[in-house]
């Protein structure tokens, strides 16, 4: 039996705790599935949206979280391809299905949405309404929470190195801002097989994480303020793609000076700053690009699922606490604290 | 019989006239050819050069020049595959052969070379050495004029289009700047069948000739600084691909503002400044693209001369006006001019 | 006011008549639209249909035609983004929409269908259902009957040469069977810009027309058994991109003979033959690739819409005759004969 | 001081032992190199050559062997960029660098070339010449023997799976023939990130190293004459790429067999056979491809000798044994047996 009422996790005004109250659960509309959540993992938008508020919400209260795996309980009308009882992990914002964006596997350029816990109310909830053609199906032996990391934390960094880096074997990356993403992102580029993995990040606890997922050298971008020196004092050259996943224009500009000739940044942190390229002259002159990479497409979820499930990407270090619901406000506390060494925190409602 | 001596149009200092004068025909080394040059263009660089003095060069006096094509007269040693008497267009730089580059097919990039004219003596010339690496056999039925402007002012936008842009049939293009190279990135967009296509420019004269080459719409930044809102009153979105030929951060910034989201904006035009790109939140969540293209590979000036040579591309409007070596400072006075409506000038030294 | 009952061209069992008889108009499903069809293309498929039986159709009687435009009439349950009144072409199949293609923008392969005419109900009627995910809206200044030959006869050349074989400006092409589908291949391989087009063909008026719209040579197979040699003898190497529209293994076979070394041949004719590569040494040696086309894309449909509205691709040598729905035989019979030099048929069920 | 007389391992007959006589040792011409051989692989090809005689050599006797490492001990006039007592891989032919093919990259497919041991004396030797511009410098903690079996036997799967076959993180892969090609297939697939890896062999060791080098599956094609279904049970649906190294018709289409819609298989394996393609239907429905994989670029051999340096690539289990040059015809009869589990042979001819 579904209940008619749940423990919720709301955003009344960033800035003040978040308010853990009970709401009437959702029914599923046409097109719909009610999800009984399993896990939904906090991510560093979290506190954009929670603490220093400089990302917006659509309305408030709202209750947040978009990082959700769970359980199918109910199906709203018209829905095929799934039944009750099914896992599935979940597209990130409630896609419309129907844009030029989705026709064409690009779902993080959907037209009409907006993440949930931005838009629409979120995963940090006992149940959540999620449209179906946002669900991922788990398979078995994937876990609820690595489920849920994957379908931002390592889907998000996948999309940035594989559809719009075009990581090629063989090739030397860089990777700017070492938190969860960017740790998945030299997971992914290990896995991937990179020539050779670059970390940059002012904290010493990421950069050591950043050496144990697999890069070759950290640097600290305040020590050295032009990595692109000691890369190219180890390699030769720079590098042929650099990820940034700050979003702030120091920290782009610390990711073009990596570029060898002919190199690739793919931006991912986002953030209100405006980023300058290098001199005309010497951007043309090299012939670099710099490639804004946004979320994920379902493709990547799926994929990602399958990866964790024969065994070719390790999860294990991924999720570094588990909290209960009513944990939710600590946890988020700990996750703004800088250099902790956490990857990812995962909150599990049903606890 | 090649004489000893040979007129040749010197730059001594930027800002004062070039110097017509004789000076000994270059005998060619190891590996190069000597060209009797039958037709060098003009281009907006050789204003850099010569009247500006804001692109240096590497020492003085040299011969100016970038875009030759002529009759070869004589072979080094070790030089194969060519015969004296035939037609050549020459690379616009001497390419080195051997980098990395050079070896892979992207001779812009040659990492031990600066253009003929800024580096080594040009075109300028009734005589000139190259090596034999840049040389591309001119098909019969292509004539000297074409061939010249072929090697940097019409494949420069090709290699921007095709190899950097991967325009495909039926996307919408903008151009940003519609000089010589402007013009001829219209003409080449309609040739690959661009689905419409966008002239921006201050210059009445260059818009109108935009018109003629084939654009569908042509904006004036002055009064429209945002031309993105003309393109998306008239398509309903903005272009997949924008080109940007000034080399100016304004002008980037233009070329930006019409990009639909997923759109590529690719930069041509050099300069010494630094654009910015638009905010982070806009330009990684639209996931677009900045790429600089730098001049042109062999194969594009290959493929040039076979297009021109069957009829698939048509350049009589391209050449404007033919000078002889005599008129050079004449020409170049007049190119400097804005808004004449040259496309492009040609200056033959045999003439 | 919508009538009850139609006119439709009914196939009963192939190699007799088509039955144009009084059926009862259909009901728009959830998801559906009805159309009042304007035109519809007859293709070399309702041959195979209608007249040989070598393509088996899933029930009988049931109506041909799969080249459909027209004005949408009405609505079923769920549809938004259409009208009443609205002017569409369709997609020659019903496509589901959901499957893994059908969300990627790879519609031709949807799991969940068959062509109009072959597992459902197509488009020679006054009316027809379709689902409105397979709707295209066509511009004001493009007709139904240029419309209805897009959805297929056109689109399909297009995928071929846009997506399966990615042709570059400047690549020389081959193409081999110069029908409806080839002689589109053939217009459209100029709008791309294609370097040099050899057609080949066994029908004389085949090649005369292959040469109007643009092709620079052309070849009777039987003449020359290898065309190969001919396009050497002509430009020094092998085509760059073979295009076979016949369907048969020997045809295949000379698409191969044409192809450069690094050349890529791409399929899009079928039939149960099974075609033999080259010897392995050859075929790996040289680096080709065979690579089969099946359709279009929903995307292919919008874009050449566009291209027709804008001017950039002329259409107008490519409706041969418009037939009234009774003229249907006829038409059949006349398209049926060899070498007419027929490019397309169009029926108008409102005539 | 180099010696004027060398061992060298000489076909003068195949089917015939290979005679090790004393010869000459060469000069390195005008761009060459003189290289002290230290390690040269043993390839199926060289069964080809010496024992089946099925794969012609240019002249006999000829010096056999194409996969060498060693030491730089003279250089030809002209030559830069390399000094005596450099560590080198060389590129298995003796490649011109001036062709279209070489200038861009491709040098397999190089048009004034053979490789060594078929077109010019090979590795099989104290000291062998080879040109500069197909030598690799050696890092220096990749050891001779790893150096020589990645010039052929590991750089041949690699261009076929990232050059060739464009492997993408997540895809599933089909490996038919297990060999050393096979083997390494195998493992470079696990480096690139494969999703899921079926194995296919007629030898029990093959499949049992498969498994161990990283294959989810494997499947002998005796017992199952159609591996897709055991695929298809497995994935729910047939591979993404497939690759092919055996070079028989029957085992090509076997390899076809495995592939999903959209799938591209990549053929390796050569020989006379020519096979057959599934029928038109099904091959062009379903929008297959197949595609040729010829040798390697120098570029696939300078990124592996970095892989292995970086330990991206593990290469212990690769070199299954090494002999001295007397023992070459001992070692050629070893592996010339089926099912002994050979991954690569080296042979040291300083030993």
């Amino acid at each position: 039996m579904i209940p008619t009422t749940m423990r919720a996790v709301r955003l009344y005004r960033p800035g003040e705790p978040l308010v853990i109250e009970t709401i009437a659960v959702p029914q599923p509309g046409p097109g719909q599935l009610l999800l009984e959540v399993a896990a939904c993992g906090l991510c560093g938008t979290d506190i954009h949206l929670a603490v220093d508020g400089d990302i917006p919400v659509a309305r408030t209260p709202i209750t947040l979280g978009h990082e959700a795996a769970g359980t199918i309980v109910q199906l709203g009308d018209g829905v095929s391809g799934f039944a009750p009882g099914q896992r599935v992990a979940l597209f990130p914002s409630p896609i419309c299905g129907q844009c030029r964006f989705c026709r064409t596997g690009r779902e993080s350029l959907c037209e009409a949405t907006q993440a949930y816990g931005m838009g629409s109310d979120g995963g940090l909830a006992r149940y959540m309404v999620a449209p179906a053609v946002g669900a991922v199906a788990i398979p078995e032996t994937v876990d609820f929470a690595a489920a849920a990391i994957i379908t931002d934390g390592v889907s998000t960094p996948l999309h940035a190195l594989r559809s719009r880096g075009a990581l090629r074997a063989g090739e030397a990356v860089a990777v700017v801002g070492c938190g969860g993403l960017g740790a998945h992102a030299i997971l992914l580029a290990r896995m991937m097989g990179a020539g050779f993995i670059a970390a940059i990040d002012t904290q010493p606890l990421a950069r050591a994480r950043a050496l144990a997922f697999g890069a070759d050298l950290a640097l600290d971008p305040v020590e050295q303020p032009n990595p692109g020196r000691a890369i190219r004092a180890e390699l030769g050259r720079g590098v042929d793609l650099a990820l940034e996943f700050v979003g702030r224009p120091e920290t782009v500009e610390t990711t073009l000076r990596c570029l060898d000739t002919g190199g690739r940044a793919v931006l991912v942190g986002v953030g209100p700053g405006r980023p300058s390229l290098p001199s005309l002259l010497a951007f043309v002159g090299r012939e670099q690009a710099v490639i804004g990479s946004f979320g994920m497409d379902k493709r990547d979820i799926a994929d990602l699922l399958q990866l964790v499930a024969r065994g070719r990407l390790d999860l294990s270090r991924s999720v570094t606490r588990r909290f209960a619901l009513s944990e939710t406000n600590e946890a988020l506390a700990l996750l703004a604290k800088k250099d902790t060494g956490v990857v990812r925190f995962v909150v599990e409602p049903g606890r």
